[in-house]
C-alpha cells in the first residue's frame, strides 16, 4: 500500500516509500522469472492514455499490466480522436475512470497530471507530463542504481550531457538529494549545464555539486547517468556536431572502473556501442527494470501488494 | 439471447428486446461492482474495427470486452492500412470474421454496417456508420433514462441543441417513439431544428412534438438531452458564437427541477461545468453505462446471456 | 519444437520442418473449433512491432496470440514514436526483448529481420521485412495447398499476375521447389514476369518452369496463385488499365476445373467476385489459416508444442 492514491511527482517518493516500492519490485522481478505472468490484477482494467507517442514507456506499462493479467483499454491514435474536439481534460478523465480501475497518462502539457489525478476517482499514474515530471522513470533509475551499488547514499555520480532540459535528470537528482552524502558532477556543453536554481536546491539539500568540462570516470565515480544531445537545442549545426563527438562515452573511459553507466534511452551517440559489452553497461538492464517497477506501482496503487 | 445475429439499427430494438437487454445490463453492472472482471467470454475473441477514430466508443467496447475477459484484435491505425488499397468491405469482413468471434465496426460510410452484417458469418455490432445509425448509443441513452426515471413512457423530454444532424437524437427519439405518451420539445438554432420528415414520423408514432426557441426545464421536464453545436455547421462565425452562448445549460436552468440532464459527450459549451455537481447531471453516469450495456450486447449476441 | 530460435526466412523451412508445423497447425485449428481459446501461452507475452501498417498480418498474429491467451504488447503508432529518433534497431530489440517473451516484427527494410533475430535474446518471427521475406505467409500458402490437394509435390501451378515483385510468390515458389516434380507456369504482363535469376534457381532445384501470356486452368492445373497488379508499377495508366482487365480470373476460367484458387489478399481486380461462390475459391480459407499457422509458430518457438 502507498500513502497516496496517485503518483504525480517524484517529490512524493520519500526514502521510506522508495524502499517499500523496491521490495515489491524485487518480488515482481522474481515472479516474472518464475511464472511469466501472475493473476494479481486479473480482476482489474488499466487505462493507458498516451497523448504523446512514447514507445518505451507505453510498452513497458503494457508489459507490466499483461504480466499481472490485468485487462487494458487504450485510446487508438489518441491525438486525433475526439479528445481534440475541445473536451476538457477533466471530462476526459471522468469518462475514462468509468472504463477502468487505474489510469496511466502521458500528456504534453506540464501540470496535466496533477489536474487528472485531482479529478480521477480511480488511482492515477503520471507517465510523463511534458517537461515537468516522469516519476516512474526516476524510480526505475534509482532502482537500477540500488541494484548495482546496494545503496542510494554516499554516491559519486556524473550527470551529462544535457542536464538543463532533461526531465529524467531533474527528477533523479531531486530524488537522490534526499539521501546522505551524495556528490554530483555535471558535465556537457556549457549551455546545457543545470540551472543555478537547480544547483542551489540540490546544495541546500546537502548534495555537493560541481560542473566540469571533462570528467574521468576512473576517479572513483559510482555512476554515470547520461542522455543524448538533441540537435534542435543547438542553433549552429557545426556546434552540435562538435559536441556530439566530444560528449560521448568510449570503452576506454569506462573499462576497469567501478562506474555503472545508465541512460534513459534511446541512445544515439552519447555512448559508443563498444561500451555495450562491458559489465558497467547497465542501460538495457535499466530499461528492463521498467516492467517490475511499474508492476509494483500498479499493484500497490490498487491495494494488491 | 437476441432474435437477431447482428445489431445494425435501433429499429431492431423493440420494447421487449430493450427490456431483456436492460435486465442483462443490470446484471453486468453488478458483476463489475462485485468481481471487476468475469470469465463469461474468455473463450471468445472480439474484433474492434474503428475506421474512424472514436476514443469514447472504442474504449468503452474495449472495457466491455476486457471485463468479460474476451480476447481482442484490432486494426492498428485502421485508416492507413491495406484497407485503403481498394479492397471491398465484404472482403475485409470475410477476413476479420476468421480472426474473431464477433465484429464491432465503426465506419464513416452510411449503410456500411448493413453490408458488413450481411456478409459476416459471425455476429456483428454497428458502432456507428456515418450519420446513419449508432444503436448502442441509443441503448445507453435509453438505459440512463430508465435508471433515472424508472420508465421509458410518459416522459416529457427536451432535445437540443442540434437535432437536425445528430445521429444520437435521431435514434433515441425513434426508439422512444415506440413507448406510450411521450412528449418531445426540440430547441436550438432554427437551422438545426429536426426535419419535417423526422417530426412527421415521430407524430405518426404517437409522440407529441413541439419546437421552441426557449425551454424552461422547471416546467415539468423529466429529461433534457443536449449535444454541442459544431462550428463547421455555421457559415457565419459570429452566428456560431451567438448560438454557442445562447444554447447552454446553466445551473439556474436546472437546480431544483426533476429534470435529468443527458449528453452523449464530448461536452463543449452546451452545459456549464457549474452543472456537474447537481444531482440532475447524469451525463458522466450515462458514459459509464456504456460498459455494462456493451457487455450485455456482446454476451447476448454470443449466446452467453 | 523447432531446430531454430527464430523464423527469418522461408529457406529455413525444410519439408520435415514444414511437416511438423502443419501437424501442430491442424491441432491448433481443432482447438479453435472446440475451445475458442486455450491456455497454452497464458504465461507468455508477445510483442507485436509493426513499423509498417499491415492490418491482415497484424490482426492475424493478434488473434493467434489471443487464442493462446498470451499477453500482448505493441507499439502504438510505431512509425511516429521514439523509434524514429535515430535509435538503432539493435537497441530497440534489446529493449523490447525485456518486455516480452517473443517478438514479431514487420519492418520496411530488407534484412532488418536478420539483424533483429541476431540481437534478440527471445525468439523472433519475421512478419515481413520489406521486399525480402515473409515466411509466415509462405507457410500459410503451403498449408492451404496441402489442405486442398493433400500434397506439396507433383503439382501443376499457375502463378500470376505480378511474379516479379511479389514477396509471396518468391517465397512460396522457393519453398515448393524443395518438393519433387512440381511444374510452375508464370503468366501476367511481360514486364512483371519472374526474373531470369529466379527461374534459373527454380529450374536448378528441379522445377519445370514456363512463361505463358495466357493460361487455361482447365488444362490440369492443381493450383492458381494470383495477386493484384499495382498501378504504381505501370508508367502508362492506359497500360495498367488494359492489363487490369486482361489478367483477371472469371468464373468461366475456373468452373468445373480441379484448380484451387489462392490469393494472398487484398483482392482488387485479379479475381472477379463471381468466383467467390465456387468450391475452387479458397482464398478466404487461406486467410483464415493465418491464425492456426501463427499459433503453431508462436507455440513451437516458445517450446510449448
Amino acid at each position: 500500500m502507498l500513502p497516496f492514491p496517485s503518483l504525480i511527482s517524484s517529490t512524493q517518493l520519500t526514502p521510506e516509500i522508495i524502499d517499500s516500492i523496491f521490495k515489491v519490485t524485487d518480488d515482481m522481478a522474481d515472479q516474472i522469472e518464475t511464472s511469466g505472468r501472475i493473476e494479481l490484477l486479473d480482476d482489474k482494467v488499466v487505462a493507458l492514455l498516451f497523448f504523446e507517442p512514447s514507445s518505451r514507456t507505453m510498452m513497458s506499462f503494457q508489459s507490466a499490466a499483461q504480466r499481472l493479467k490485468a485487462g487494458m483499454v487504450f485510446a487508438q491514435n489518441a491525438s486525433s480522436t475526439s479528445f481534440e474536439k475541445g473536451e476538457s481534460l477533466e471530462d476526459l478523465i471522468r469518462m475514462v475512470e468509468s472504463y477502468s480501475d487505474i489510469i496511466v497518462m502521458r500528456h504534453a502539457q506540464p501540470g496535466s497530471a496533477a489536474i487528472a489525478a485531482e479529478t480521477s476517482k480511480v488511482p492515477f499514474i503520471n507517465a510523463g507530463d511534458g517537461g515537468n515530471e516522469h516519476p516512474t522513470q526516476s524510480l526505475i533509475d534509482a532502482y537500477t542504481i540500488f541494484k548495482e551499488k546496494g545503496r542510494l547514499d554516499n554516491l559519486k555520480i556524473m550527470f551529462g550531457f544535457d542536464s538543463l532540459q532533461s526531465r529524467s535528470i531533474h527528477s533523479l537528482t531531486k530524488l537522490l538529494s534526499q539521501y546522505e552524502n551524495n556528490h554530483f558532477t555535471f558535465t556537457g556543453p556549457g549551455e546545457l549545464m543545470p540551472s543555478q536554481t537547480m544547483l542551489d536546491e540540490l546544495t541546500s539539500n546537502g548534495v555537493t555539486c560541481e560542473l566540469e568540462a571533462e570528467v574521468k570516470l576512473h576517479d572513483g565515480y559510482d555512476v554515470a547517468y547520461v542522455n543524448r544531445l538533441q540537435q534542435e537545442r543547438f542553433e549552429d549545426p557545426a556546434l552540435f556536431e562538435e559536441n556530439r563527438l566530444k560528449y560521448r562515452l568510449l570503452k576506454a573511459d569506462i573499462e576497469g572502473s567501478e562506474c555503472a553507466i545508465l541512460d534513459p534511452l534511446p541512445r544515439i551517440d552519447e555512448i559508443a556501442t563498444e561500451v555495450d559489452d562491458l559489465p558497467n553497461a547497465v542501460y538495457f538492464k535499466q530499461a528492463s527494470y521498467g516492467v517490475p517497477v511499474r508492476m509494483a506501482l500498479l499493484a500497490m496503487l490498487l491495494g494488491k501488494a
